[in-house]
């Protein structure tokens, strides 16, 4: 952690001191913590240490771009065994330094401890420069669902590392370096988003949460959930015959997590912001019926893929 | 983690969304962060589940005290072994939020994973109230030194339980439930103390990292350094001799840590806030001085005591 973590005009009172300060011009901060642990959260043998400091901030910064908050400052819990070379900490801190400066945030704390166990522990500050945070739970029946970033990359990369596949470079870096829409975050709340989250556990089961703190059910439409080409590469890749590619392409859109995309509801007068694709439509329930159902979330009309991985098991 | 958090006037948006909403009133929010690590920052025979929340708390707040702010918000990042009794995270809970309920501050976000090692991550936020940070490198040569709080209590009950001696439940306590006087940082910052950190290391240790920001020395007066009856009692359960309990316990006031008692710098003009004690005095010094010396604190002019264990060690 040798090297220098530059300032932003958000940077009051830098590290050094026992508290940073850091600008909050609206009278609020938005904050959020994760913790990554090695060997659950990341290997050493599949990500650089750059990898984790760009996915250690990524994470965290997306989940402020979720409230339709702008990133500002960033703390750093670092947990390392004595055994851990002065290389990968270096390399750690220059991954979030530069995931820093993407998402225009700036690493004003931190503690360094010994551990066993390699552990990274971030939290994320943000401003909502006079916006109302937007909430999970907002979403209102006939709203439009949308999404914009990357979905399925990560977990198509994550399956060809277990593979020992050296697939599509798209599929691996997402995995590694997750690139979530920052900016995307802050335009759909100025759009009036009424519900968004990022995408961590897998689109449907993330759009779950966001039925269930509404009270809505949620359609998506599977002819709009068009995958990218390096998705269908990375597939084929993993064994999947050209005929299924497409298909599984899709359920690794809908089952697949970790790639920070935004997802978020939109009143359906609202024309969608750039870069954002409708992908479905949110439904009336009562509150019974989300509460007890097994999956508030379908794909026309039907249960979602549970993980998407039946077709490399055939394949 | 079943228990819940009440929240505070602080709190604009509470755990359950991407991130949480706290209240920054002067456009400001101070913000820290620590990681505590079984086996090394605590223990589970020496300590109950209850005694870590506190502390985890406690230590973080008294940053936020340092800079002269108030609490408001923390963020937990706990990573457990999966064979952790539920009992402990309820009652690791439970010490979180009775600290909180004595600092003042609400959990407003956190973050639960799987680890090998049981380790908690803290971030903690705070108020400025509209008034400058009290950073550390501020004192002016003439300033006077004080402190409150408790000095030494901590340091005596760990060498009790390293000992396993049933001492004093005054230093056992502080070792397991550090007190920090939160209320105090925003009374020194109020009546304009120049500089201000909390003591976790030792007063000599910390008391030399605000020499070595300000460019000053500081010698610390040993007459007014007069140890709590309980801490000569701790002394005196740890093997010490009658004739040298006294010298000991000033010894470990001067070296012990972790009691998180507040240390301040205050123009020699000023009336020290009730419930401070004036140890010493900040002295001129030019800065090659203070970056060569070993120890720019010294006690009536002489080396102040290492570890503070020499009596025991003779005792």
């Amino acid at each position: 952690m040798t090297s220098q973590f530059p300032a932003t005009d958000d940077v009051i009172l830098g590290p050094g001191d026992d508290a940073a300060v850091v600008s909050a011009p609206d009278g609020r901060t938005v904050a959020t913590t994760d913790v990554l642990v090695e060997g659950r959260h990341f290997r050493r043998e599949w990500s650089s240490a750059r990898d984790v400091g760009h996915r250690a901030v990524a994470q965290n910064f997306a989940d402020v771009a979720a409230m339709g908050a702008r990133p500002t400052g960033l703390l750093i819990g670092f947990a390392a065994p004595p055994d851990l070379p002065v290389d990968w900490a270096d390399g750690f801190s220059l991954g979030v330094r530069d995931e820093c400066a993407v998402a225009g945030g700036a690493v004003v704390g931190g503690d360094m401890v010994g551990s066993d166990t390699l552990t990274i522990a971030i939290t994320a500050l943000g401003d909502l420069q006079g916006r109302a945070p937007v909430r999970r739970d907002g979403a209102r029946p006939g709203d439009v669902v949308a999404y914009t970033g990357h979905l399925g990359l990560s977990a198509a990369g994550l399956a060809l590392l277990r593979g020992g596949i050296d697939g599509p470079a798209a599929c691996l870096d997402e995995h590694r370096r997750p690139s979530p829409p920052y900016a995307e975050g802050v335009a759909a709340a100025r759009m009036g988003a009424t519900a968004m989250l990022d995408v961590s556990d897998g689109l449907a089961q993330d759009l779950g949460h966001l039925c269930r703190a509404g009270g809505v059910l949620i359609d998506l439409d599977s002819r709009a959930l068009v995958p990218e080409p390096a998705l269908v590469e990375g597939v084929r890749a993993l064994g999947v015959p050209p005929e299924r590619a497409e298909q599984a392409a899709r359920d690794l859109m809908v089952a697949g997590g970790e790639d920070h995309a935004l997802v978020a509801a939109f009143d359906p007068a609202t024309a969608l912001p750039d870069h954002w694709h409708r992908i479905g439509k949110v439904r009336s329930a009562d509150q019974e019926q989300v509460k007890n159902s097994v999956n508030p979330v379908t794909v026309d009309g039907c249960a979602p893929p549970r993980g998407g991985w039946d077709h490399f098991r055939q394949g």
